[in-house]
């Protein structure tokens, strides 16, 4: 009951001219390095992710399953040049995977070319149908889930750095996906906040399953606990997902809920205290293992200070996870789940 | 962009031989007796309402817009021999309002025939298209919401009576529908645990919009921020309707969450505590003001004994909103609100 994408995958980039537009094949690339065989990109596109350039026959050809659509796009929109080669991909036996504003089916002649070559247009942002709602049983294996201050603090990219730090220390360790981009990263997942808000927790339950003891489940975030829009969702989440630890995620400077000028963002010791008193109710042994925090804003002299003065306060690692990494906090949640370390 | 049900209505009750399987049609006869012409019944129906019988024709004829399905039904599914009469009902020119498990878009025809008449069906566990992310802005007029410490505690109930207490005093109140039964007792409102979870907060904002100064919106509550389930259910209805005040809502003896047997019920104390703390996140001033309790599990003798014990011990007012009313909990929030107050 998740939504899955086939690998190889064909990363397509159109004919954007702005890598900061091509995020999500980024993010593929980067994290999945082998999960796909070639890039597909149109005249004039400025991006170029590394990988040989192939035509969905030659990608086929490769191997390939499914094409990736990899770019945001302006609005969402999906640009009337780039049509052409949709058809080809379908004509060439990749199914197509996007996440786009405008839907693929809306693509006059698309599903029908589809339904004919056998190939599936996956729109990411469709949950899963007959979601459960949430039972609160406990489930085998552990749960680490991030929990960020406000949205784009770094939720996804903290979790899966330390789902490849455990694996790469050999620990048994699987990134779940909630959102679009993690999915496609992923190549599975639930688009948490598009179910039904009675389904969320069941999702959240889905979404990790009966594991190994000594498996972890690094659970991608959503929202914030304290987001006048989307604490719900986070909610949910948080209940579904039953987490044993939780990762704090945080921007430095961020004060405020970004775009919702008349509030606060928590602090991390407010936020560590609503997600211990909310989180309490699915887990009663939750607790926090460490911080992570985008320093982006910071003159790098200032960064490992600031980083030492949230330690000491919370008593807890405290990292940036792109200049430091995330091994210190890995290093923690071993000494306190000694039964899952290596 | 709420749902929205044209009076008046004709109570359809099919061959339902058990007045607890027609709670819906009791509940709009009883909290509002005018907003029905008549009533529906197939031979065997052993519910009566005291409207007179009538036809859909006949209905029609005495004004009639909508019928109401009013019974439960075995497993939400719609009986082969009713279906003849909603036939009748869309030619005669009345829409229908139903919540049942299969849809009535499912019936053979009736879609087309409703469109041929110029009526509506309406399926009332469909939220309204485009509902918005919830904003956290500050609305005008006064909020109350029911919060439960469990599923089915009387929240419902509750709050139509308060809202009731208030018109009776000539007070400026209105009751705002969250599920169901609400919608077609109000005519109106949002099923809020249908609505997908990025849209719940933004959904209870749009239940009770800016109001006079001394309106007050009394709101259904939904499911429990202490349910595995249900609580992001609730706690986006919470965010998004920024309640002044709420009123907790109880049986007596309900120590487990129902059907979640692992789940404690919370006591009222923890229940204030964490709506207190997750409800100022859009509204710093929420306080509670009451505590209501269905207290049909104790002897008449026990019942004022152990309302008083609520009381003194939070030192709010404590009733049983069927055996005492809800007049002290209107007392009391006027004394709390009284530019409000009558």
């Amino acid at each position: 009951m998740q939504v899955r994408i086939e690998p190889p995958y064909l990363l397509f980039l159109g004919d954007e001219p702005d890598p900061t537009h091509a995020k999500t094949a980024l993010g593929i690339a980067h994290w999945r390095p082998d999960a796909s065989v070639g890039q597909l990109r149109l005249p004039g596109c400025g991006v170029d992710l590394g990988y040989p350039d192939m035509s969905p026959a030659e990608a086929a050809e490769a191997g390939a399953k499914t094409l990736i659509w990899g770019v945001a796009g302006v609005g969402g929109i999906i640009p009337e040049s780039w049509i052409p080669m949709l058809f080809e991909a379908v004509e060439a036996g990749l199914n197509i995977c996007a996440g786009t504003h405008s839907s693929l089916t809306e693509i006059e002649g698309l599903a029908v070319a589809a339904d004919k070559a056998g190939v599936s247009l996956i729109d990411i942002r469709n949950p899963p149908a007959d979601l459960p709602v949430g039972s609160g049983t406990k489930r085998s294996g552990l749960r680490l889930m991030m929990l960020g201050t406000d949205c784009v603090v770094g939720k996804k990219f903290s979790a899966l750095a330390i789902a490849k730090e455990m694996r790469d220390r050999d620990m048994k360790a699987t990134f779940r996906a909630t959102g679009q981009t993690g999915i496609m990263i992923a190549g599975g997942g639930i688009p948490i906040d598009a179910v039904v808000s009675d389904f969320v927790s069941g999702a959240a339950e889905i979404l990790s399953p009966d594991n190994d003891d000594d498996h972890w489940d690094v659970v991608e975030g959503q929202g914030s606990l304290f987001h006048p829009g989307y604490a719900a969702v986070t909610l949910g989440l948080l209940h579904g997902t039953q987490p044993d630890g939780f990762v704090i995620c945080h921007e430095a400077g961020r004060n405020v809920i970004e775009a919702f000028p008349g509030y606060k963002a928590p602090t991390i010791g407010e936020l560590i205290e609503s997600a211990m008193a909310n989180g309490s109710l699915t887990n009663p042994d939750i607790r926090c293992v460490g911080i992570s925090v985008n320093t982006t804003t910071l003159l790098e002299e200032e960064r490992q200070l600031y980083l030492n003065k949230l330690s000491a306060k919370y008593d807890l690692p405290c990292v940036d996870p792109v200049a430091i990494g995330v091994g210190p906090l890995v290093d923690h949640i071993n000494t306190l789940f000694p039964g899952a370390a290596p």
